[in-house]
């Protein structure tokens, strides 16, 4: 693969950088759009059927009936990894509205545009790397999950200015300590903790949260307004079958900063340990090693 | 002009046909954008000033430093509209963070996408007709407006989600009207009334809203996670300078049905009266009519 894979836009492999979208697009508009970020393992999709069930409930949310059937979408997929020549990737699959007249209430009849991103992601797992170097650095910061009453929070959307506006706030609190307690060996902090409106801890601005008190292995229930993402959903299966015992709710930052151990889960990365919130060590332990082992045994299992 | 104008895409003008971004555009992946909607009035921008302030408000919010001069962009506008050789025209100008690797948190370093749309509007005004044909069929809607504390409410962004859903519940709501008591005579609803999560009036999708009771002006305050659109302030300052008493804050629902006027403000729209608020009749009224008058002599003032 070189430095400019071939995506799959609107049903053609073209080259990332010749891949366009029209300026009229509702996906540039407006953000008017559902995604899914996927993980291939040797050239499985890791939990296909999950990913394409919690696609239409995104776009169940936005009203968009794109009409194309799962085993289409499949098919771009496989074929953009065969053209990259990839088995171990990360893959982006989005699916927008379309070009329609210029008004915001959108048309029943949809012509989708779909866009399939791939790059290259080391396999990891059992005999790998994780693709992460280090244990994330985690702040909490001011900007607030975006309430299920204004948009569902289970939607999976081209509207990730929350999160943008969250990182964005690493910078700052980055700044205020480098003149501050800071000094240059504090790594920078890499993820981003919000809270819903009313103060419970939510999620990280692109990973789930979860931490251990007393063996129990703890995470914000959907409650507040979090994304329930399908890795996390992974987790709290392979704790049920681990007995692991695991319970969803609210809690506050102080329960978090108490913990014996966290870890933040997305796609992406799998399980990666938490090494601090907000300056307090935590790091990951016992509960994270026993889950991430297992994480990967399951993705040896349905990938290979 | 012709059915495919021309547009200003990166420095360029290109037919809206052809005009794209890349694929790996934030302002596609993300809506990680900020906008402006406009008008020219025999080739001038009404209030460019009040754009250019507010667009640089919403960067702010994004922390997105564009690096533009506002001569540059009025420069492509103007550009814009000579080579569609148009005088009256509706401008939308969007300026995206552009391509960065691929992770949320944005680069300080930013290679801005800069595209500016263009299409015919009559001019209206105090010789023409307006540009709607009919005052507006207003509904509210369950889908509450995103809060400041998640995405701040004066940012005019490519995040419109939250618009576009709560116009989808006029689908329903009309679908749910046709089997019920709605008869065929009665229009369809054509703006979404949202409130916040409060449950005070907020505003519509695309609109601002105000209504009159006793002679007063009233309209949502900005504390209600209204956006505050420059009609609404130019309405705002006729209302002051012509001795209109006003009062911006906190309404419910039941507020607005007893009023003895309604009316919405949007730059397209200008000032548009409200037939029916959930099916209850409203109109517009003196105080409507003296205000639309007010703001046509401002907009002959300023652009002729």
């Amino acid at each position: 693969m070189t430095d400019d894979p071939m995506y799959h836009v609107d049903g053609d492999l073209e080259p990332a950088s010749e891949a366009t979208v029209s300026v009229d697009d509702r996906g540039f508009r407006y953000g008017d759009a559902a995604f899914e970020t996927m993980r291939a393992y040797g050239g499985s999709i890791f939990r296909w059927d999950a990913h394409v069930e919690r696609l239409e409930r995104t776009c169940d949310a936005l009203s968009l009936e794109h009409g194309l059937a799962a085993g289409d979408l499949r098919a771009r997929i496989d074929e953009t990894l065969a053209a990259n020549d990839l088995a171990d990737a990360y893959v982006r699959l989005s699916i927008t509205r379309g070009v329609q007249p210029g008004k915001l209430t959108p048309r029943p009849e949809v012509d989708p545009t779909v866009v399939i991103y791939v790059k290259p992601l080391p396999r990891g797992g059992l005999e790998g790397e994780p693709v992460w170097n280090e244990p994330a650095v985690v702040r909490s910061v001011d900007t607030r999950r975006i309430p299920t009453e204004a948009i569902p929070a289970g939607a999976k959307t081209h509207n990730y200015l929350n999160g943008i506006i969250a990182r964005t706030e690493l910078r700052s609190t980055a700044n205020e300590h480098e003149t501050d307690e800071r000094t240059s060996d504090d790594p920078l902090p890499d993820e981003a903790l919000m809270c819903d409106l009313e103060g419970n801890v939510a999620e990280g601005a692109t990973s789930n949260l979860f931490f251990v008190r007393d063996g129990t292995l703890l995470t914000p229930s959907t409650d507040c307004d979090v994304l329930a993402g399908i890795t996390r959903e992974t987790v709290l299966e392979l704790a049920a079958e681990a007995d692991v015992q695991t319970r969803a709710g609210r809690y506050d930052l102080a329960d978090v900063l108490e913990a014996d151990e966290a870890f933040l889960t997305n796609r992406t990365w799998e399980l990666r340990p938490v090494a601090t919130v907000d300056g307090t060590e935590i790091g990951g332990g016992p509960v994270t090693d026993r889950l991430s082992r297992l994480y990967d045994e399951r993705v040896e299992t349905s990938c290979y």
